[in-house]
């Protein structure tokens, strides 16, 4: 069974670092796709630059819009590829157009290093996943076709809370074909989650998203992950978000912090 | 006057995107360059290449470790200017050898755009800069010429702190000989401070950074700056260290993140 993530997010080598792609339009919030769905897309072509399979810091600068069900190409080139780090940087382009630009290192979080030492940040208190609700009902006149990829709960006295200090926004993600999570699941849902700004301010138009970096920690264990994003820095119109992703057993599998705008007031 | 950091951040174009810079080892800790130095001086290259004069978002792939007092390349590379951000690439580049990595976002912190929701993250309580200790106490065997460069006073009975929770550090630092503190400076300072991880587990060798990302989120005003670092999050030997600068005035001016490795256990 070839699942819906990597059929979706599959390129194909024509040498010299170019890879093409097509880009589904399954992974669209309202008309254009979401950005970590863009992503996971350039992390397929350049996982395979190096012989490190994870990614473990992926930052990206949203230039454009992508657009689905279209073709794509993601241009490579490898940085450098060390002992312990391959480091490689890719460009999305549709219709000769930049979409995204993405600078990342890889390593193997499959072994270990022997390190005893450890500091945890432990998940929060959650309701199980049958007693949230499903994100639909958080935003009204956009078409989320990404539902039918993503399968996401957000905690109910949460999904609309706020206090003048923070926004805030808890909730369980899966995919929604059964398909386990892994380092680059982890990354895409590091960025599928309704801003939690719109828990505070109410829907204030796009939140256009500058740059997007994601630390993958762990590998996750299958199941369920939880997620929880909050922002508590908003000046002239820029904000920044932080987020935090936990695997079923409660071990953290990635952190994520993006800088992006307010359009409207 | 020139101030050191400009002079020895500067660098002389050679058209088509390459610069020439010198490195100073006045930077130096212990053999070596340090990070926010190098990141400064790519930064003086690619703020020329838009109309945007502040970096809002700036990641960094450390990759090998550069040289003091001895020549450097920055090759640069416009990836998009837009109406509000542009962004851009740049590698350092020393005897042949890639450095440094960098991806920008440049934006101009200058203006308003006019937005009235603000979130606002306080200054920790922190006693005056008179009542705290210079870094050199912190580091014995390594050699701080850094300290010519950068003035910085620590908070004492959190220099060596920690719980088995977090490590953390609070300090005031500035400019060694009184220039004023700007968006680049406070990119320089967001890698300045030692690791509060040393407080937690002792002096742990080395801790190389993979990958740091500062943002900028306002122009700092004039005097000593004051700047909290913590590390929450340490597995399998890989930590991420999260950074905060606020200006004399109180407000935020950066925030940061980083990647580390412990070399050591």
């Amino acid at each position: 069974m070839t699942w819906q993530f990597d059929a979706e997010t599959a390129v194909e080598s024509r040498g010299d670092g170019l890879w093409t792609t097509r880009l589904s339009d399954r992974w669209n919030i309202g008309d254009n796709p979401n950005g970590g769905y863009l992503v996971a897309v350039t992390l397929q072509a350049l996982r395979q630059l190096g012989p490190h399979p994870h990614p473990v810091s992926v930052t990206s600068h949203f230039l454009r819009p992508g657009t689905g069900d279209a073709p794509g190409e993601v241009r490579t080139s490898l940085v450098r590829s060390g002992r312990s780090v391959t480091t490689a940087r890719a460009t999305l382009v549709q219709e000769g157009r930049e979409r995204l630009e993405v600078l990342a290192s890889f390593g193997d979080l499959s072994g270990s290093t022997g390190h005893s030492h450890e500091l945890v940040i432990d998940p929060p208190d959650m309701p199980p996943p049958e007693d949230c609700a499903e994100r639909s009902g958080l935003e009204q006149g956009v078409e989320l076709h990404i539902q039918s990829r993503i399968d996401m709960r957000v905690r109910p006295d949460l999904s609309s809370a706020g206090s003048g200090e923070r926004a805030e926004t808890l909730g369980w993600i899966r995919f929604r074909d059964g398909r386990d999570p892994d380092s680059l699941g982890a990354v895409l849902f590091a960025d599928a989650f309704p801003p939690p700004i719109f828990g505070l301010l109410g829907r204030v138009g796009w939140v256009p998203t500058i740059e997007l970096t994601v630390h993958v920690r762990r590998r996750p264990a299958p199941g369920w992950m939880l997620g929880r994003f909050m922002t508590d820095d908003l000046h002239d119109g820029r904000m920044i978000e932080d987020g935090w992703l936990w695997d079923s057993s409660g071990a953290m599998v990635a952190r994520s912090r993006q800088l992006a705008i307010l359009l409207e007031d």
